[in-house]
């Protein structure tokens, strides 16, 4: 393998989403010559949103330099904002190669300041807040800031497609393409409701539930 | 929420695949009414193939009886075709609403003998061991058996589509639609290379030494 050593961190905190984590996972720990490392602000087991996931995690002091950071979004962004993980993101990204967010981690990103004049993306619920961090908000399923090596992806799901983008940026098309293939990322959605132009008014309703009962869950604890 | 209680059990085991688990996982735990529970045959934390994610779970004779089973694939099933899990799946089968696999998980349901007869999907690495078990293969990314109550899947990223069914057959298509959209499955590939049928040529030789590498390491385990 000709690929250089590449070193990941996703960190993790109460209440983030698991698909967030996952998919960008998934397409980055295939990837000969990556390794990836989760960590937290303390270590040992993270709970996810729904509650019935349960990962384990390093320290942040004890994580390794990223050479690329993946920030998860989820409800629990709202207790993270001003917290350990905003001034980590701060001292690690100069030397990163992409620093990168899934859904509502842009606003972590944005918290610790690094977003600020940039075009960025995040869930569908939360752009209305990119401008609090000085971004302009792009309804695009993943922006690439290559000048700032930032990169964020819009809600949950998304993170697959960005991540596909980050492994061809590390290695090559081919590498990239091939791990599409092993993941056999051929996606083939029951529905035409994945976003909020092409969902229909009630669903969209519906969505907006599951949002504000998960926020109340996090905001409550 | 007029959703009835709804218990899906994911069986896991060393060397699953991360995706084929958090995919389906991400789906159904969003589902009002809907609990995931992790289960392995010994419980505790259990790796996946790229050995940098652990997840917690519960033994699987302390495993509630589930409504749904979805069994992930990954290289690991090598070890598991003929232990605890597939007897546990003989036992639970008979009074669940919908046994299901995602990849090489179908290989399970195989031995399990719960897939004799019937139409089926995989990876499509191993589409060509499913008349072992008595299965019609099926190039299809969800085979639905109904009377059978079997769904299977085919590699990694297609149990997100599965489950979305799944999610429908348990509530009703408006729910579903408001899961996909909470998670904004509006996929993106960023290249055309998720099938083998897509794939440039060379593309599918290098996937199949990612899997020749997993195997590998999973035989020496």
């Amino acid at each position: 393998m000709t690929t250089p050593d590449t070193t990941v961190v996703i960190p993790l905190y109460d209440r983030f989403t698991a698909l967030d984590v996952i998919g960008p996972y998934q397409m980055l720990a295939l990837t000969p010559g990556v390794r990836v490392v989760f960590a937290a602000e303390r270590p040992g087991p993270v709970l996810d949103d729904c509650r019935a996931l349960r990962l384990t995690a390093v320290g942040l002091d004890e994580a390794p330099r990223p050479d690329v950071v993946v920030v998860p979004g989820g409800p629990g962004t709202v207790h993270v904002l001003d917290g350990a993980l905003p001034a980590w993101l701060r001292e690690v990204h100069p030397a990163t190669r992409w620093t990168t967010s899934v859904c509502s981690g842009s606003l972590v990103l944005g918290a610790a300041g690094l977003i600020d004049g940039l075009r960025a993306t995040t869930h569908y619920r939360h752009l209305d807040k990119l401008p609090l961090f000085g971004a302009v908000p792009a309804q695009e399923r993943v922006v690439v800031e290559r000048d700032a090596r930032i990169v964020t992806a819009a809600g949950v799901s998304s993170g697959i497609d960005m991540a596909l983008r980050l492994v061809e940026f590390l290695t090559d098309t081919r590498t990239a393409q091939a791990v599409q293939l092993w993941t056999e990322y051929d996606p083939r959605p029951p529905f035409d409701a994945g976003s909020p132009s092409s969902a229909p008014e009630d669903v969209v309703a519906l969505a907006a539930e599951f949002e504000t009962a998960a926020l109340e869950a996090a905001t409550r604890a």
